[in-house]
C-alpha cells in the first residue's frame, strides 16, 4: 500500500506503529529518526526501522507516508522541521493524546502542507516506554481515534481509515473539540488522579509499609500512575481547561460521598456506590468498530 | 486438620474459603448458612457446602473452625446468634475489609468466648460478588493479615496461621489500628476515588459517549468502583476516619497538580509525574511471606 514510512520518534507507539505495517505488509521500507541517535541505532538494530536517518527531514524525504510519535509539546519544531519534505501526496499522521494543540502546531509548522495532515490518536499504550517495548499488536482490536478539520484532503481521511483498520484498529472520526473533552473525562482525569493518589501516599512517613501491604485493587487502580512523565506533563498541560473541568466534576462527586460519610447515611452511600457500580458493570471496552464507527 | 467448617455467609469470600479447605483436604465438612435460604440452598447445589443450616446457630454447632463472611456491618448481630455454639475449643474468624470495629463486634457479640476469635483480612477479592464466582484459589499467593489482641488465645492464631497458609496465602500479624490505617490508604480510598470518579462522569449529559471511548487505562483505574455496594458503604463508614485522613493527602496532593498546571509550571509538574511513576513503577504486589513476615 505504501512504499516507505518516514518514522520520527523510535519509540513505544511509533516502534509499534512501524512493526504493525511491516507485519501486514502495508509498507516496503521504514525511515526512522529519534533526537537521541542511539535510540535511532537501536531501533534499527531491532529490526524495527530499515535506515536511521540522520535528520527528522531526511527521514521524511521520499516517504509516502509520515508519522509523528514524539512528546506533544514537540510537535510544532518537528512539523517545522520536516515542512520541506513534504508534498501533497504525502499522509501526515501524530499519535498524541491530545489534539487541539497538535492541530494548532500543525497549522503553523506545516503551512502549505497543512492539509495532508490527519490528527490520531491510538487510544492504546502501555505503562512501560521506549523501543524496546514495541510490539507489532499494540493496536489491534483498539480504538484510532481521527480528528481531521474541513480543509484536510479527504483522500488523507481515506488513507489513514485504511492503514489503521489493516492493522487491526477500529476507526472512529470526531472533532478535536469532542475529542479533548472526552479523553480528558475518560483518560487524562484518571491519570492526574492515580499521579495525585501515588505521590499523597508516598509523602506519608508510612508511605512505603503502606505500599507493602497493597494488593490487586491498588494494582489495577494505581497501574497508570506508571507513566511517561514528558508525555504526561505536555498531555496536562495541553489540555488543561478540559482535565481541569473535569477534576471538578469528580471533586463534587467526592464532596458528596464524604458528606455521607460524615453524616453515617447508610442509605446514600449504599445508593451512590450501588450507581458506581452499576455503571462500571455495565461498560465494555470499545472493540466493535459497528457500534463505535462515528459519523460526525 | 478440622473436623467441621461452620460457615456463615455463603458469598465469594465465604465460599472461596470453603472451597480452598476443602481443596486443601484441611477439614471434612462444611455447615453454611446466608441470611438468604436460596443462597445457602446454591451454595449446596455448588457443592461449596456440605449442608445447610437453618441457622447461624446451628451452622457452628459442632464446629471446630467457623468463618464469618457477612457485610461488616451484620458483624456483632451474627457474633451473638451464635455465642452459645462456640466453646474455648473454637477458631473463629472474619474476613473483614476493616478489623477495629469487627473486633468491638465481637467483644460485644462473643463476650466470653471473644479470646477464641482471630480477626483476620485476606487481601483478595474480585468486583464479582456472590457464591458463583467462589474459586478454591481465591487466596493462593495472596495475603492474610491477622489483627490478633492481647487476650486472643495465642493457640487459635497459631491454628489460623497454619490454615491459611495452609491454602497458599500469606499471613502477616499487626495491630488494628495499623491495619485500619494501611488499608485505608492502600484499598479504601482507592475505593472511594474510583467510586466519586465514576459518578462524577456519569453525572454528565455527554457521560455515556465519554464512556463509550473509555480504553484500557480506563479499565483498570475504575475496576474497582464495580465492587459490592453492602460491602463497601460499610468498610467506608466503619473506617470513615482513616480513609478521611488518608482523602486529604491525597486532596493535597491533587490541589498541587492543580497549580502546577495552571501556572504551566512545566518543570514542577515534570517531576512530580516522575516521582508518582517512579513510587509506583517500584512497587511489587506482596507475594513473598520472607519479606513480609511481621512480628508485632
Amino acid at each position: 500500500m505504501f512504499e516507505q514510512l518516514g518514522l520520527i520518534g523510535c519509540g513505544l507507539m511509533g516502534g509499534s506503529f512501524a512493526l504493525a505495517l511491516k507485519r501486514a505488509k502495508l509498507v516496503k521500507r521504514v525511515v526512522g529518526y529519534s533526537k537521541s541517535p542511539s535510540t535511532t541505532e537501536r531501533a534499527r538494530q531491532l529490526g524495527v526501522i530499515d535506515v536511521a536517518a540522520p535528520s527528522a527531514l531526511l527521514a521524511v524525504s521520499g516517504a509516502d507516508i509520515v508519522l509523528l510519535a514524539v512528546p506533544v509539546a514537540a510537535s510544532e519544531a518537528t512539523f517545522k522541521a520536516i515542512r520541506h519534505g513534504i508534498s501533497s501526496e504525502t499522509l501526515v499522521m501524530d499519535v498524541g493524546s491530545t489534539k487541539g494543540d497538535v492541530i494548532e502546531a500543525a497549522r503553523n509548522g506545516l503551512q502549505r502542507q497543512f492539509a495532508s495532515f490527519v490528527p490520531a490518536h491510538p487510544i492504546a499504550g502501555k505503562e512501560l516506554s521506549g523501543i524496546e517495548h514495541a510490539e507489532a499488536s499494540l493496536f489491534a482490536g483498539r480504538q484510532v481515534v481521527l480528528t481531521p478539520v474541513k480543509t484536510t484532503l479527504r483522500s488523507n481521511v481515506q488513507r489513514a481509515t485504511q492503514v489503521w483498520s489493516g492493522i487491526g484498529a477500529n476507526v472512529v472520526t470526531m472533532t478535536h473539540e469532542e475529542h479533548d473533552g472526552a479523553f480528558a473525562a475518560v483518560s487524562h482525569l484518571p491519570h492526574l488522579l492515580a499521579f495525585a493518589y501515588i505521590n499523597g501516599l508516598a509523602a506519608q512517613p508510612q508511605g512505603e509499609r503502606f505500599l507493602s501491604l497493597a494488593g490487586p485493587g491498588f494494582r489495577d487502580f494505581s497501574r497508570i500512575a506508571a507513566s511517561d512523565p514528558v508525555m504526561w506533563r505536555d498531555v496536562l498541560l495541553a489540555n488543561r481547561e478540559h482535565v481541569l473541568e473535569q477534576s471538578r466534576a469528580f471533586r463534587k462527586a467526592l464532596d458528596d460521598f464524604e458528606a455521607m460519610m460524615t453524616a453515617s447515611d447508610l442509605q446514600g452511600l449504599e445508593l451512590s456506590i450501588a450507581a458506581a457500580s452499576k455503571t462500571r458493570a455495565a461498560w465494555k471496552p470499545a472493540t466493535d468498530t459497528s457500534s463505535q464507527q462515528q459519523d460526525n
